[in-house]
């Protein structure tokens, strides 16, 4: 699952929610799905659903949810009508968003999730053994359980890890509150979680940000105080990673998210992905980190094991320090802000 | 320009010319341009067109040509259906099927170029000041005129280059003739360019193939015994460089073009680009190098001049290495030919 914009990006997306609300609808006309081009106008995603290939279709407390077979990616994952994942190609950016931050840190002990509902981010935290604790917190209460229905597969197979403390909850009051170190939230689930907390309670070494579309259900994500929380929630060294759109679609957004984290955070990078059902085939993370040390984000400073690399088909080390190579009309762009 | 398939690759397909020609017939829907979606089934890209934005619409000897504005993507040239360039995303693709094998050479001087009739990948050739000869053979004329008519202010800007000879023959001949040494090939242009060979000719120092469709007039590209042409026609240490296809969605069939090349040239490698309105949104390109050296074609020799660096927008020497890199499921694939 990705966001439609990467939480910073949106604060520029002023279209009102319930237009583009409408304009999202999923699209099936025939046999086919044409994704939503709200975001990327002028061009159109489209996938070829099977015969009485329609497996799920509701409307939950906050968003469309759409699950159809599709001819030759598998099962797809649609949100507002939004492509958020598919079978065959969910691996690239699941093992992406997880693993450059999780390698880029020495140690990971606490880990943190917001959104993720499909599970595939989760999947692939819960591969590293070094991991303790797995805070995930996902608004959507029913996306897990669709996830959980129709993916169980692929993305959904690690709901059951005993690390993991699933909160379904706004997330910038979930990180707020754990920065406040209240137990009192006025949310049930919240304070649930937070009285499980210790108060010697460290910080996160990893948070990583796999919301949904930010015109729905994720808007409070968007505001500025949001990367505050993150900051404030890490541990020494920790470091975040966050969904950054696409280089060929939303640059100069970009270049503003990149900018507004170099002001922030010690060191701050940007990488890539492939993936050939989102927007253009690509999508980019943003990653902060409180190490300050050269190339501390690019360069993993662990590798997996041969099991574990092994269970991998996108991510290895060289492909890691690959992933923050940028066209040159990128980097470009994104040096300015060095 | 790219092939549909890349040449290698073709020899797999086994459709009919004439039925995949007809499924190919260029399509638009009201405000909408759908590709054919023949070569990759059940996944199809839009771009939306501009009102009254139909350009240019006609069959030349060889091929269906059409060429539209697009509301966000400048102008497009679709060949039988399938979109070979955009001007807002075609640099991705030239810069890097041109500098890879140019800046992977110590010194290019002859070049030939395959096919390439809009004239993009001459541009990019034409950058390199050491290069001195330019051999250019697209068969089909049209595809030329049309280009010099629609794009002359992006691809088509260096074919008065005065290194450039420019052949309308195909290239599988050409290139025969070139190595036979034949100035009596039957066909006149190929004779008349031949005529202007001296018998000292060395070789071509780079060749790089952005042929045509593989189901339209490129289809003589397409046999093995083109590719021993093309090495008899290398010089010591010279580089081959094809398009091909996607990892995305041609893998194994890539994985057969590369594992024969290999048991041809003594260096090949599998590099990437990312173009968005290209099928999945990237596109690979097959190196062949004569060097036996190690990472003869992955380190770039040279590096761009400070000034030809500005005008890329792509490519530049960290891009070049980076390319390189594949994604593990490819990675994993392809090394079993080593």
């Amino acid at each position: 699952m990705r966001t439609l914009l990467s939480a910073l990006c949106c604060i520029a997306i002023v279209q009102s929610t319930a237009s583009i609300r409408n304009k999202m609808a999923a699209l099936i006309t025939g046999d086919w799905f044409a994704e939503s081009e709200v975001m990327w106008p002028g061009q159109r995603f489209s996938l070829k659903v099977k015969k009485d290939g329609v497996l799920h279709r509701s409307r939950s407390k906050f968003q469309d949810i759409l699950v159809f077979q599709s001819e030759t990616y598998g099962k797809v994952l649609v949100l507002d009508g939004v492509i958020q994942l598919t079978e065959r190609d969910e691996f690239a950016y699941q093992e992406m968003i997880a693993h450059l931050p999780l390698f880029a840190h020495a140690e990971p002990k606490r880990v943190c999730i917001v959104g993720g509902g499909d599970g595939g981010v989760l999947r692939e935290v819960a591969r590293h053994s070094c991991v303790e604790v797995i805070d995930m917190c996902e608004i959507d209460e029913q996306v897990v359980a669709v996830a959980k229905e129709h993916f169980s597969d692929s993305t959904a197979t690690s709901f059951d890890d005993p690390r993991l403390t699933l909160v379904h909850a706004d997330a910038a009051a979930y990180l707020k509150a754990i920065v406040d170190g209240k137990g009192d939230s006025s949310d049930p689930a919240i304070a649930a979680a937070l009285k499980r907390r210790s108060s010697q309670w460290p910080g996160y070494d990893v948070i990583i940000v796999d919301s949904s579309d930010p015109v729905g259900p994720a808007e409070t994500l968007f505001a500025p105080a949001f990367y505050d929380s993150m900051k404030a929630a890490l541990a020494p060294n920790g470091i975040v990673c966050t969904q950054g759109e696409c280089l060929w679609l939303h640059l100069p957004l970009i270049a503003k998210v990149v900018t507004a984290c170099r002001a922030t955070f010690p060191s701050v990078e940007y990488a890539y992905t492939t993936v050939p059902t989102y927007p253009s085939g690509q999508i980019g993370f943003v990653l902060c980190s409180l190490d300050d040390g050269e190339r501390a984000l690019i360069r993993p400073t662990r590798a997996p094991t041969t099991s574990l690399q092994k269970l991998l088909r996108y991510y290895n080390p060289d492909v890691h320090a690959a992933s923050f190579i940028l066209p040159e009309f990128a980097a470009r762009e994104l040096k300015k802000s060095r």
